[in-house]
């Protein structure tokens, strides 16, 4: 087998065989195939695109490229819930009490990364003492004791993933449905998961900005999960402005504790029922989305959902009276208000703009070695489609540097009042289940 | 400016911009950029095109890469011949002395080359004495004392060229028109001519076997030439079976002698004539085709041509007797007669396998290190629409070797025989000036 034949093979838009995948895919991982071949056969496929077998094909051999994680031991189906990524997303803190207070096993293994905010293990840091660092076998005990628990990333899973990111990164293929979608579901399926909920994100702050390509994206991953033997479905919900009200680190932990106990922003809460739905189902916790979605809202008002996250974090070393009292999570010096120009109708929050405001105050990592300030970020008042009267507060900016002269520029670059009338968005578009 | 951008762009499908362009081939060679993301542009090329401008500009940068060869100290309009390859392709041998006859100044730098016979050097050099290891001073003197003269590459022309070919070979982008057309140009006009005549080869034993395709690759190097400034046209010729009868060094040779004094095969004559007619009116020694095609045919009659011939021979050391003589051409030990099978009327000569047969034999180079043997080839005596009775003689194969079994199968299995009445194919196609 010769890789120029698997590139022309693929440039002449035919679909590659499983042994011509695993060629590639197992060549580029150990270094015999050069970067210049890989590079010129993804972007054939960014062309030619691939079928539905190759797609679960290059899945599987990047998932078999280094180790995959055994969550055997722990009981009860696994059901892993991942996020395409957008601005103030707080649902995985919310949902991981939430479904687990429902008796459905959570073993999140989770990361911190780059971005507006800090990834799921930054976030839970604000709660003083809490840590991931245990030991697998920690890990497992701790899931099948309080069926939740968050660990770090660790062993070496899809190397052939990380490889080719790298590539794709320098040489303009990242942008390719089949790519993405391989991607994500490698690195998904290498954790051990036994079913996967997907929420894709679509509009001006998530990566794909057109609903068809959050659809074609959606369906590519559900067809890769079920075709490699992991249940898979996906909901497609909006990410035009901001999720919630919080963005921030404390802040969002903040944003968990209120809607834990059914006080959360409204987008926020239903997103969460409508992923803790179709978990608590794959789980088999309930027969029909609507028997889990009463038992979540139960949850929500009798305090259990909130007991699990106490549960959670203190079994993590998390001071657990944080929940009941959120002072005592790491506050900002300086709370300013955003008040607005205008009277109107918000008509626009751009998510995008609003995330790099937050980093701006130090919410998020610009560069690997950028420290996160866990007490800053900002909180929203007004979402798209809410009335607002000039002078009223947009939101409230938590800094710790007394001069927000440039973040509130930014703020109001990105924030439209308009003298329409402006409806709210759509928050679920679509649920692709096969 | 940084490469992702640009392959992005190209990605895209827009046009990239000179600087973009300079920018890509003087990273590319002088190794600011890496392969990885040169392969990737080439597919995205590959797969979208480029526009007239960006083809030019990717040729002059090209050319600027490395050493261009300064012609300018010879008298009058230089014009370079180019053909894209093909099986028993004699006409550099006949058309440099023939046009060189008329007074059109012909400096022509040649290589040796990979394939089925030598290259126009290899061939020449079948004339004992002869060599091409002169200085470039007297290159330029003996081209302006007698019109014509033969120069082995030197000098560092188009290095942008050879890296990128490196890579077009071994990541399938080799089979783009744009990149073809520009790594061909770039080639000539480092050379230095001031104007190009292209015959672009059609049919199965030519890069480009459907018509259209050469046609696209003859007005892609067309229009490059003449945004350069070069004078430019070409021939569309066909390559279904092999050109001339000869194939082979000093077969070659000997049949460019006989075409020389208007004893050479009909097809073989008729390219000459077309190729040096436009070379004649390019080069402004004839007003028009008419005329320089009737100038051309006297000077084939009148032993002006073979005449040239001779001086071009022996002004570079070589033995013109040979002309008269061409029993003093290097001989080969044995003539073997490939007899027709059956009767009937020859339908097909594939011009690769009959190529290949000839390289079997010796005729040219599998690999840098071979050696040719000068003596070997093969002779048709039949092409495609002739008649033929069983028994008669289709070749002759002029082999060292006495067993030629393995040669005559692989050319029976070449040659096709019908009991149908079959014409002769097209010579001429078409011609692109514009």
């Amino acid at each position: 087998m010769r890789m120029y034949d698997i590139i022309e093979k693929k440039r002449n838009g035919q679909a590659l065989t499983t042994e011509e995948i695993n060629y590639f895919i197992d060549g580029y991982t150990n270094g015999n195939i050069p970067d210049y071949q890989a590079s010129a056969l993804l972007m054939a496929i960014y062309f030619q695109d691939m079928t539905d077998d190759e797609r679960a094909q290059i899945t599987k051999a990047m998932v078999e490229s280094g180790d995959q994680i055994d969550l055997s031991e722990i009981d009860g189906i696994k059901v892993d819930k991942h996020s395409t990524g957008g601005v103030g997303d707080t649902t995985t803190l919310i949902l991981a009490p939430l479904v687990a207070s429902l008796g459905v096993p959570v073993a999140k293994m989770s990361g911190r990364g780059l971005g507006h905010t800090g990834g799921t293990i930054d976030k839970l840091e604000a709660v003083p003492g809490f840590h991931v660092e245990i030991t697998n076998d920690e890990f497992i005990e701790l899931v099948n004791k309080n069926k939740v628990a968050v660990v770090g990333q660790s062993g070496n899973l899809t190397p052939a993933d990380k490889k080719l990111y790298g590539l794709r990164d320098v040489t303009a293929t990242v942008n390719s449905i089949p790519l993405i979608a391989s991607s994500i579901m490698s690195k998904k399926i290498a954790s051990g998961a036994d079913a996967i909920v997907l929420d894709v994100k679509t509009g001006a702050g998530a990566f794909m900005k057109e609903l068809n390509d959050a659809k074609a994206l959606a369906k590519a991953m559900v067809t890769i999960g079920n075709k490699v033997g992991r249940n898979t479905m996906a909901v497609i919900s909006d990410m035009s402005q901001p999720l919630g009200n919080a963005i921030g680190n404390a802040l969002e932990i903040n944003e968990a504790i209120d809607t834990l106990q059914g006080k959360g922003p409204k987008d926020l809460t239903e997103l969460c029922l409508t992923l803790g739905s179709q978990m608590v189902v794959l789980a088999e916790k309930a027969e029909t989305l609507e028997e889990a979605r009463a038992k979540l809202q139960e949850n929500l008002h009798n305090g259990k959902a909130l007991n699990q996250f106490k549960t959670f974090l203190s079994s993590q070393g998390g001071d657990a009276t944080v929940v009941d009292q959120p002072h005592l999570l790491p506050q900002a010096s300086f709370k300013v208000d955003l008040p607005a120009k205008k009277g109107g109708t918000v008509a626009e929050i751009i998510a995008d703009d609003i995330g790099t405001a937050a980093m701006m105050l130090g919410a998020g990592r610009a560069t690997k070695e950028s420290e996160i300030d866990l007490a800053v970020g900002l909180v929203l008042h007004k979402k798209i489609g809410d009335k607002v009267e000039a002078g009223e507060s947009l939101l409230t900016i938590h800094s710790n540097s007394e001069n927000v002269d440039e973040v509130k520029e930014k703020l109001y670059a990105s924030i439209t009042i308009s003298e329409e009338i402006i409806d709210a968005p759509t928050l679920i578009y679509d649920t692709v289940t096969k």
